[in-house]
């Protein structure tokens, strides 16, 4: 296809000018333009040619970016970020240096808000259509929310307050329902019952006044005023979004841009909180991908669209998140009282396996991190043995009931940590650098850093076999390679091992960076700890290497503030050991998209730089130094 | 009044034997009991009051402890704490070595499920539930929730997750939304607003199916009947609790034994989640508490019920929550762009002044921890400054809001961390030990502990002049008593100063332990660093001291596991300077309910502790030393 239009389009106000019977052939250069684009540099499909119609109306009846959008998750951003001046850079996207999956306020003024993580964008925009008030200015918030974000809570804490005037102000914010029947799992709750109720037409919202206003110049008026008539005299039932204080409008199809464009001029116009329910199709022009929503919904690499996405020739090395859906489905095999909780991701979690054999024992409760870890801690109370597959990020969302309900009562769940540390292209939004330093201040909880495929599978199971609350942290994708040992063998509770014993220098690797880190010590001839557990540390260990060696070395894939090092320190501190110890793990700065092995070495936790930084603090190995004396 | 029927219910196996019709006179002595007990030890009084009737219905109807009640928050547990066999030691309550004012699963096994935060007991409750099923288990299991708690999204996670079916199993779980109209501040939302129009009575949820079979027995059956009749054919709207796959009951009468019995009952025999509306008032029973609910809340001590709370005759010193209140409108006073954030805790937060003075710059978002802050960010992308007044531990609920939306964005919010560090009677629930650790490791973010009520006002200025994000704790109570200067001056940016100099140890302190710290310091001649910053810390500080003294010694009033001591640690580790640290902090455990003096005393954070804690480490003061080596 050729982008004759599209190319004509370097910022919103080029779109303002074409003719509305532009936009069909605008909307399918960008579709095609898109598919094209993802097809070489991976990322996002589904749903980004889901929003391509969407996009075009937006852009076209909003005046942006005077007038806000706010893209809930972000991950269908792309077509905005094509016709917001971005079109040349997106054979960058992901990469290092390049542009995010994710909507940045520092890579353009059309990113009103930095979106991730799901559910914020009601928040986000109530917050600037009260700013505008405050300030008198005359312009909308929209926030655009898929119905899988509608599920978590902070959406209704948003829709709860958004619906309301405040000190006599109410903010003009229009929120609209991108209801295509799918977040990343397949779709769970009530809620989503709810909209499916909707969409069948049991409910008959576009025979309301309010709606029927709104829908004016639309191809749906004709059907509202004739089902008003059949209707008359009945009570017509509002939805949860009426009760909440939004005028709703819907649903309306989301492709149809003769539908979409009038009635978002139409609530354009309107004051106070607005609703529009529209219902699109995840994959929308791509057959393939309309087909199977769920494969479709990211592509990790490259692919030719007349074929779709092929599994590779040589099967990918295995990772953790496989490392643990084997465990869990092992564990359940041995142990009926495991039940196993996702937050809507149980792809992501490696969990469609376990779903299969035992549908009984697993819970997908939507994305509702909050929840998931409170009903974890509910089913404990009764003999249950949950385990919640979470992502290091998401779990942010929990903290409190990790806390309130999990620790202070010493409840035997099971935090699998997926993804801790840096995840490469979806970039500091999702990256899990921080659990290390927020789990282990928490009294009762333990935190294990296996160090490889088996350690992961071992430590999985210590932890379950543990009376309390325990976390295991693993990185996302695969790890040194190590197979996984069938047979499950607790590890030694609170115990570290020394893997190779050098001198001079201890270091103390935790997680995953045991590997380089053996690498580096091999070259400077240091003793090497997998320390396994940052909580309950192994203080024996430490003040034992401390006695043997001139210096301790910690690493870790985590944040440096408050992690894995500062344990070590503490362990030292409070043992009355003084001895140098150079710290390293992630920095204090949020670390940008690319590839991981690159990040890593940036970061300089790979064993080049891990290397140098002890070459750096406490000189040559021992060896280099006295041949040099000897000269 | 004589307690004839209290004194002989040691357990609700007694209540159910007694026949119904003396169960008035149950509430009666019970309610009694309550009041002249919390007059006695001081504790919540007016969601006691509200809930006597309610305690007792539930404790006759259901087979507790076999059946599971969940108490929402649980400051509403007195009756139902005297009802299960803690009658006699209610005069312990709140106090060290007493019983908790929460409900807590080591003190008694009615307790089904720790409380103290709100919104958490449906998702419990829905676990256990889960867990009969999954066990073959026939209970029920009961949440009791405020039309405050249920602002919270982690209520609408839950609901949505439990009106589903998992696997093919539902759990039977009982949601009673105990309506008072009120949560800790005056209610706010859209929420409220619908259940105001529930109760005004424009729903009949009586008259329908699933709800008149419950009603059956009630003397509300002859009206839902009548009703029927009168409205046949017309489509009765649905409550959005049966949108979320709940059968609603009610509204109906929560202090009348009449209706109440009966319809639990009939909820008890029914399969699949239920939910229950029922109406109560605060204070019911108490006129004083009745004509004033928001006052009669929580008593601070001792009162006489028939004067009811009275002013104390010296005021109490001011508290950290005044400094910040007046600084609020004092700051706004100043600067236009300010705009205060509150969520449902106005009262508690200092900020009754302020929504009096600058309404359209106050919000009050509800119990919706996670809407407050990227509400906030929302508000700070379009040039607001907004303050967000939260408690250190509800902080917790918007941690992933605090890094994903505020910290990575780098946008300018502050948060006012009332309650940092231990609460004293409210226990561990409450506790705010750990932000310090959970805060300072996100990028972007400062963290300011200020060290007396002067240096809060200061350091709020100094915060909300900041382009970032800025978190300034401080602890529940009154400080040394240092009277803020009107005049705000900012202070040094990341700058401690030395508030006494000694020799041999430096005592870095972190907040208001400054002041036993300086105490301490005086007996054993050692320097005491007054930090003000956790973050930007001041290295070049930590430097020079660890460069003239012995050995440096960090006192916080915050977990001492990745804390402010260990940030000390981690500055020294990156400039390569060895010194002996002591690292003096809040112990890695739950600190129970009890006096805050007394308890600081029991973690060793007093003045004699801080200096016993020096001395055993590094010995007596070198004079000390000296004259007995010259002996």
């Amino acid at each position: 296809m050729d982008y004759t239009l599209l190319n004509g389009i370097n910022s919103p106000a080029d779109l303002r000018r074409l003719p509305r019977t532009e936009l069909p052939r605008v909307a399918d250069e960008l579709r095609a333009y898109v598919l094209e684009s993802v097809s070489k540099t991976g990322g996002h499909l589904g749903s980004n040619l889901g929003t391509v119609e969407l996009t075009v109306a937006l852009h076209y009846v909003f005046n942006t970016p005077e007038d806000r959008l706010v893209w809930d998750v972000g991950h269908q951003t792309y077509p905005h970020k094509v016709l917001t001046g971005r079109r040349d850079r997106m054979g960058s996207l992901r990469q290092l240096g390049g542009i995010s999956g994710f909507p940045r306020r520092d890579e353009s003024e059309y990113d009103t808000f930095g979106t991730g993580h799901s559910s914020t964008s009601i928040s986000a925009a109530h917050g600037m259509a009260m700013a505008a008030k405050l300030k008198g200015e005359d312009r909308k918030a929209v926030a655009i929310i898929g119905d899988g974000s509608m599920t978590a809570g902070m959406a209704f804490e948003a829709l709860n307050n958004a619906g309301v005037a405040h000190g006599g102000l109410m903010g003009d914010v229009l929120v609209i329902l991108n209801d295509n029947d799918m977040s990343i799992s397949p779709p769970v709750g009530a809620l989503n019952k709810y909209l499916a109720r909707l969409m069948s037409g049991s409910f008959y919202t576009a025979a309301r006044e309010g709606a029927k206003s709104v829908l004016k110049n639309t191809p749906l008026y004709e059907f509202a005023r004739k089902f008003e008539e059949h209707t008359k005299g009945m009570v017509v039932p509002g939805t949860i979004f009426e009760e909440f204080g939004f005028n709703y409008v819907g649903p309306i199809d989301g492709h149809d841009l003769e539908s979409l464009i009038p009635t978002l001029e139409n609530l354009r116009d309107k004051r106070g909180p607005q609703f529009l329910h529209i219902v699109t199709k995840k994959g929308a022009g791509y057959k393939l991908a309309e087909a199977d929503p769920v494969k479709y919904h990211a592509a990790s690499g490259k692919f030719d669209p007349a074929v779709g996405f092929v599994k590779p020739a040589t099967p990918p090395k295995t990772t953790f998140t496989q490392v643990f859906g084997d465990w869990l489905c092992d564990m359940a095999e041995a142990d009926s009282r495991l039940v196993g909780i996702t937050p809507a991701m149980r792809e992501g979690s490696g969990m469609v396996e376990f779903h299969k054999r035992f549908p009984q024992r697993y819970h997908d409760v939507g994305i509702a991190e909050q929840h998931s870890v409170t009903f974890a801690a509910g089913l404990a109370c009764e003999g249950i043995k949950p385990v919640v597959a979470i992502y290091s990020t998401f779990l942010q969302r929990a903290y409190d009931q990790m806390v309130h309900d999990v620790a202070i009562q010493n409840l035997p769940v099971l935090f699998a940590l997926d993804r801790a540390g840096l995840v490469g292209a979806d970039g500091a939004t999702h990256a899990g650098n921080y659990d290390i330093a927020y789990t282990r201040c928490i009294p009762n909880m333990a935190v294990l850093t296996p160090a490889d495929e088996d350690e992961c599978r071992q430590a999985l199971y210590t932890g379950f076999l543990h009376d309390g609350p325990v976390t295991v942290r693993y990185p996302r994708g695969a790890g040194a390679g190590v197979v996984p040992v069938k047979q499950m063998t607790a590890q030694a509770w609170g115990k570290g091992e020394v893997r190779r014993k050098g001198q001079r220098v201890a270091i103390l690797a935790f997680g995953t960076l045991l590997y380089p880190a053996l690498e580096a010590a091999e070259r400077l001839d240091a003793t090497v700890a997998n320390m396994r557990f940052v909580k309950p540390l192994d203080a024996e260990l430490v003040a034992e290497l401390a006695r043997t060696h001139d210096a301790l070395v910690t690493v870790e894939d985590g944040c440096l503030m408050g992690g894995a090092g500062s344990a070590v320190t503490e362990a030292l501190n409070a043992a009355g050991i003084t001895v140098p110890v150079l710290q390293l793990g992630l920095p204090d700065e949020f670390v940008e998209h690319g590839d991981p092995a690159k990040l890593m070495s940036l970061c300089g936790l790979d064993a080049a730089g891990i290397e140098a930084s002890i070459v750096k603090r406490f000189g040559a190995k021992p060896q280099v130094v006295r041949s040099t004396a000897a000269r």
